[in-house]
């Protein structure tokens, strides 16, 4: 429950925090008990590294294994340092193969063969199995835990094999998977059109056709696309002979769909990767390459300025006007960037698209850069009363937002023609582009027009 | 499903083709019936606007209300527009009450009355009640439909209610509500646990309390927020009395996330809005007014420049190089921005975790700085062989770096807690703060240490 006045939560981290000194293991287990696993976790992530790491070495065995699982990344490898490998193998039988699978993938290889050593060979086949598919691949985010039946099974036989074998089924599961003799999957029965179905009727009466198409090499990006298109609530996985083997479910997708999405705003903003807890060197690690990236494309963009050395030493206002044109024209294509990522990740650019957007681009540049043209020309006049330098920066301004219109769409589309991700990088080559282009177009004018 | 080869596909849009030229509203509805409504609304969003109109209004009252939620908004308005008051109120009363409440958002004032006129007097409250909550909130996204259940019932009492009652229930859901004599939810029962448990047992000894607390006037970005969080797949809506009143689905959810990250990642980078089907006028409404405040923060970054005239003047060298200091800085703050819109958006600056983001982010600029320091510093000896301007450039590197640090966490952590979208104008705001700092770092130093 989400605790609204926040006062309860306030005492329950005095108390939670006093238990933590005296060492009280029951105590603090009975605490984080009575919690929902999620609230548990964004509690252990809010305390410093260290008392986290003390907090889960006091725990060891005892710390819950669904408080486990919901810590980000860094808190569950951290944590699983300080756990013994009795309290790892413990929780790995304890959770369903998915969770277990993402356990595994956090450990050093040694520590891991150690681990699948401790586990009954049954388990240890299936994740070790899991382990073989490429990180973000359905193969690593399906559980191998179910429901599927045969074709000529009822309503009724359905239900009675799942009270059957209650312990066998996943906790949460959506649907059953209706499987030919050959246990490839033919369709699929919502538990909700299962529920008010008559004992009597076929599965085969009420069963729908299978929406989605996932195999377990398939990219976890292509997974959650066809989530989000058929509004999945969970989907069959298939293995290279169309075989069922396993079943993803959304909650795992909407990770994913935020990762992917957190991806693209960094990638835009050159940063490879960021994390709430990441230290300064974490930091510097994840930046300071971009920004060597654009130390040499600055230089660049000073190189074309240092052409006009004569001209910048004649016209002191040149110096003062040619940031603007370059922020502007930057930020135009910066703008055309972010529609064009966007679109590309929603699959909106497909075929004829394509060609509309680059128009539509190239145009909303051409007008913009008039807009902006006639602003910045006004402007300059005003404050200069030089009517020719007016002149000059009005047309350098339309000719950078037209480039900049191009370029702002192009970039990424070539990117992605070459199999590259459009939002890496593309930035960098967007903004050295147009800074050329801008201080090009506006010295250049200026030492024909002006000189 | 997904057409691996895409053979069938350009078959079928041929067929397709020829039966819209020939006006065969009997073949074009056949082929599109075949195809899943989300592939169906995919195929009519590629076609150019005019003969998506044309398929339209061929169709009428044909055309399958699965296909017309599935447009997306731009699309479906504009069919709307095609579609007769008959045809639109014949899909409100296929639709369930979430996507009917879509439907009728998209029409005008008018039109709506006279819709709502013409649905049967029951349909007709439940729908302009929930358009009297405000956009974006739970009210407007939940559905009314849902199955709920007293907590005496057993297993069995609840499968017998849903066979009854097969035709009232919504067509997809994955958890039964438990609720007090009073109509408040007290607990949920997971569709997959009904299935496995004995029809004796009672819901009360199988029922988990409720994880959400959502209320029809919550935001939308709280209730993903809450489904991300506990991973859910529905959760009930309750009334300002705490009454069940409707459901959320997962579904709805997915694209609440994804309209949030784009929001975020159009903000930062200074777009208002965008869609694939954007006209050029669409385009520059919702960019110029971005560039218009970027006009007026950039003649502020002239002004700076301006007060160095003189020094300028003497030294063209410094007009060379003073974009690389604006360029690197503005890089830096930008990198910092994402790294703590992002964060905001995930909820990880809560307490002191925030203080903890301000020094890493002051620190992160300040080895950054270091580094870029003497970066620039060396290529700038070598370029110009003058000692002296090579370390006024470093100093004012290292100031605009630390200065970048802290606006790119200060400016959304500020605009946060006044109650602004930290991705909206946050980036104007740093790179404006940086431009400022790095001219007049750098020209400042420069007419101190060099003239």
């Amino acid at each position: 429950m989400i605790d609204d006045d926040g006062k309860n939560g306030t005492e329950d981290l005095e108390n939670f925090d006093a238990a933590i000194s005296a060492g009280e293991q029951d105590k603090v287990k009975e605490i984080l008990d009575q919690m929902h696993p999620a609230d548990a976790s964004d509690l252990l992530e809010q305390m410093p590294t260290d008392e986290f790491e003390a907090v889960v070495a006091l725990l060891d065995g005892e710390l819950p294994t669904e408080i486990l699982i919901e810590l980000r990344d860094e808190y569950r490898e951290d944590a699983l340092e300080k756990l013994s490998d009795a309290a790892v193998v413990d929780a790995i039988d304890a959770l369903e193969s998915d969770d277990a699978t993402t356990v595994l993938e956090d450990l050093g290889d040694d520590r891991r063969e150690r681990i699948l050593e401790g586990l009954a060979p049954v388990d240890r086949a299936v994740l070790a199995a899991n382990l073989l598919y490429d990180e973000k691949t359905a193969g690593r985010l399906m559980q191998r835990e179910f429901l599927s039946a045969p074709e000529f099974w009822t309503v009724g036989t359905t239900i009675d094999f799942a009270r059957d074998n209650a312990d066998d089924l996943p906790t949460d599961f959506y649907e059953v998977y209706v499987v030919d003799p050959g246990n490839r999957p033919i369709g699929f029965v919502l538990l909700s059109r299962l529920l008010r179905t008559e004992r009597n009727v076929g599965l085969m009466d009420i069963m729908q056709p299978l929406q989605s198409d996932i195999r377990v090499e398939m990219d976890r990006e292509e997974v959650a696309y066809q989530f989000q298109k058929y509004s999945l609530a969970s989907a069959p996985v298939k293995d290279a002979d169309g075989r069922l083997v396993g079943m993803i479910t959304v909650d795992d997708m909407v990770h994913v769909i935020q990762d992917e999405n957190t991806e693209d705003l960094l990638a835009l903003l050159n940063v490879s990767s960021a994390d709430g807890s990441d230290t300064v060197l974490e930091s510097v690690w994840a930046r300071a390459p971009w920004l060597g990236v654009n130390l040499v494309t600055a230089f660049i963009a000073s190189g074309i300025i240092a052409l006009f050395e004569g001209t910048l030493d004649k016209i002191v206002q040149l110096a003062i006007l040619m940031p603007v044109v370059a922020a502007l024209a930057g930020n135009a294509g910066s703008q055309g960037l972010a529609v064009a990522v966007r679109a590309i990740a929603e699959r909106e650019l497909d075929g004829d698209a394509q060609r509309r957007a680059v128009v539509r681009e190239t145009l909303t540049g051409l007008v913009n850069g008039g807009i902006f043209a006639v602003s910045v020309g006004a402007v300059t006049l005003l404050w200069f009363r030089d009517p020719l330098l007016s002149t000059v920066i009005a047309v350098a301004m339309l000719l950078s937002f037209v480039w900049a219109g191009c370029s702002g769409i192009l970039v990424p589309l070539t990117l992605k023609r070459f199999g590259a991700d459009p939002a890496v990088a593309s930035s960098v080559f967007v903004l050295t582009l147009t800074d050329v282009m801008a201080f090009l177009s506006f010295l250049g004018l200026a030492s024909i027009w002006l000189i």
